[in-house]
């Protein structure tokens, strides 16, 4: 038994790594950096301590050349969405392209990767008929398996979550059942790859609205002189009350499935309201929060244009390195039409990096001690921000006029008023 | 120490039950027929078996020369929308009225009513003042504490479930807190008013937004061919994915908190994205079923004006005789318009009232053998309704042709396919 991982990122590399325990593992990526520094037991996303990964059985390749035959192909590439917010499947074709070229009778296929409803049947097996000129369901099988890695997280991790599984075809399906049971405790199977693939999709979508929700709720709340935090902690305490707290939304999972759902609603004309509807909502946080921040400068009558602020953060979760999609830049980006004079403080996210992509300057955390502000942006909620409001204090030119903008509630409103703050709390 | 009650319906009557075992307790309400009915000991609401409620504690009383001078006055009376979805304050208003002609110094008002943030402030403490000429917080004191009551659960009772608690003065907050954990082995407290009011307004406004994405999910799969339940077992095997069902949302909560919320957002310039949203697509769905009834029969080749249809279900939740603000009225309506032969079934709502408020004569749900159908819509998950699918074939007057449209998911795809239906499953 031999399994090629297409993709050895947040998804791939987890499963090659509980697979390489029992079977022979080829782990492929176009990024040769990435993969090199695997091969020396590095891995830059912190999912594996230092030589975990150096292992006989798994084997870290970029060349397409070194991907021997296999029983098993599993795809974790990315499924982003382009500059208009459509899919961009760019990823998911080219993988099943290079698939196509190698798999022999009796391979079968694996997505995990997330996308709409229809995708793998429309898009991906049509590409592997083609260049393989194998006969999907005869020659070769095909399953799907949305992956439910969650960066960061401890708790949920590949051997105790629950896994969906499904093909088209039940042979197949009891075939992949087996193989993820060697590393799942519990399989959860479902009858056709649709139902699989909209499972997947339809958690985020649930995610985002919530949030969005959460989100329309601390803007109405803000207007109405009623603070968020406390009416969540008290609406939490009934059993069925969902707790979410509001936030920036971005990512490549929340941010991106509820236009994949959407574009593959509008392809047979239906129009989504809810669906899309909290992607509308979380799309104006951004600026919304920078706006908040301009307001309480003017009101402690500070000048605009010597202003200085600090924001706090630029990864899109907590204590992650990966900075996709992260909404932190829409308040940025805000802050730069008005030329205002901004630092970005992050230890996590790789600054050459984001200098490449972003043109943007990244200092570590510790470097803050440099400088003076006039306010303090907490975008996200890094461990390394979760200091004592002392520590804080320290920062501001006028120290009589402390302003600050907690996007993650990092302290409660009693400390900001205890303390002498002028404040926004999200 | 002695407890005044207003209204003794779902909120108040559990709510007098539980303090008589402690306090002397008057229980008032305006419906005089409700009133002599409890003095029996018999609750039409099902909260409680016959003669639980014969106390030496506990007075019923519907004239209010008969309250008596208390400590306390709870007002739980409904907060219902007008025809034009507007809140309709009036029983608020009058209650409130009542109250201020026999409170003494020193009395304490709670509210339990649900209702936007800043209602008992602005609406409800002036009447008490004007017509007690009394002051607020010197003479007599307010305190807010949402109602949890979830009519038909036998699990989360008043008595094991957390109670809000909020006042705008710790004293009156602390006297209010002592008073209901007498009752409630759980009292969170809040600092306002304010903040209670709208951390209950927000779980309905939650609830209906969820339902409501549920309900656009179910429309679009309809439209891809995804069977909705098979999607939502799969999604529910992950950790944080909210399981509800699709269906019809009506009642005098989670059908009516939205309009209230959205009402003071609007005296605010706030014009409500998603906290309507949600609303805005339960509100199309007894339309959307009714269409997809006509569209099935229609498909069997069934002459529309000659169809003769059932309606299982009126009330607005399962297992309830409550059909306030029911949906099922929707999918009647686009029937009527159509001018179709209909028949409503349900043992549960009393046929009278149903007659006097919207004209609808109510069978019993023995009755239906009495007739044959073309089609039947499952409308309520009534326990009256859950048969073996047997038992629903005998209805069809063409027993080829059986056609059900299963708003609740009684049975599965694969039972109704089984069976040979044409069938509809939200």
């Amino acid at each position: 038994m031999t399994i090629c991982i297409f993709g050895a990122g947040y998804v791939g590399l987890p499963l090659a790594y509980a697979f390489s325990k029992f079977y022979r593992v080829y782990c492929f990526d176009i990024n040769k950096n990435r993969i090199s520094k695997l091969k020396k037991g590095i891995d830059l996303n912190n999912q594996f301590g230092k030589r975990k990964l150096v292992n006989k059985n798994l084997f870290f390749i970029d060349n397409l050349k070194d991907i021997k035959e296999c029983n098993y192909y599993i795809i974790t590439v990315p499924t982003p969405i382009k500059k208009n917010n459509t899919p961009d499947l760019s990823y998911l074709e080219s993988s099943s392209k290079t698939v196509s070229k190698i798999i022999k009778p009796g391979s079968v296929v694996i997505y995990e990767s997330t996308t709409y409803p229809g995708c793998t049947e429309e898009i991906c097996i049509p590409i592997l008929e083609k260049e393989s000129d194998l006969k999907y369901n005869k020659d070769f099988f095909v399953g799907y398996s949305p992956e439910r890695i969650n960066p960061g997280d401890k708790i949920h991790t590949l051997n105790n979550i629950v896994k969906v599984v499904g093909s088209n075809n039940r042979e197949t399906t009891e075939k992949i059942k087996r193989l993820y049971n060697k590393i799942c405790k519990k399989v959860h199977i479902v009858s056709s790859i649709k139902i699989a693939e909209t499972s997947k999709i339809i958690e985020n979508v649930q995610r985002d609205v919530n949030i969005a929700l959460i989100n329309e709720l601390s803007v109405l709340f803000h207007k109405l002189n009623i603070p968020t935090q406390k009416v969540l902690e008290a609406a939490s305490t009934k059993w069925n009350f969902h707790y979410y707290k509001p936030g920036l939304v971005g990512g490549h999972c929340i941010g991106v499935d509820p236009y994949y759902l959407s574009y593959k609603a509008q392809t047979v004309n239906y129009f989504p309201q809810l669906i899309l509807a909290g992607r509308r909502f979380n799309e104006s946080m951004g600026r919304y929060i920078a706006v908040q921040s301009l307001k309480l400068l003017t009101k402690k009558k500070i000048n605009l244009q010597k202003a200085r602020i600090a924001i706090l953060g630029f990864a899109f979760k907590e204590n992650i390195n990966d900075f996709r999609n992260t909404k932190v830049l829409d308040i940025i980006k805000e802050l730069e039409n008005w030329k205002l004079n901004i630092k970005i403080f992050d230890s996590f996210v790789p600054p050459e990096e984001v200098k490449n992509i972003h043109n943007l300057k990244i200092y570590k955390f510790k470097e803050i001690k440099k400088f003076k502000f006039d306010l303090i942006i907490i975008a996200v909620a890094h461990k390394e921000f979760k200091k004592k409001i002392t520590f804080y204090n320290n920062y501001f030119k006028n120290k009589r006029k402390k302003i600050m903008v907690d996007v993650k509630n990092l302290f409660e409103e009693e400390e900001y008023k205890k303390n002498k703050y002028a404040f926004f709390l999200l």
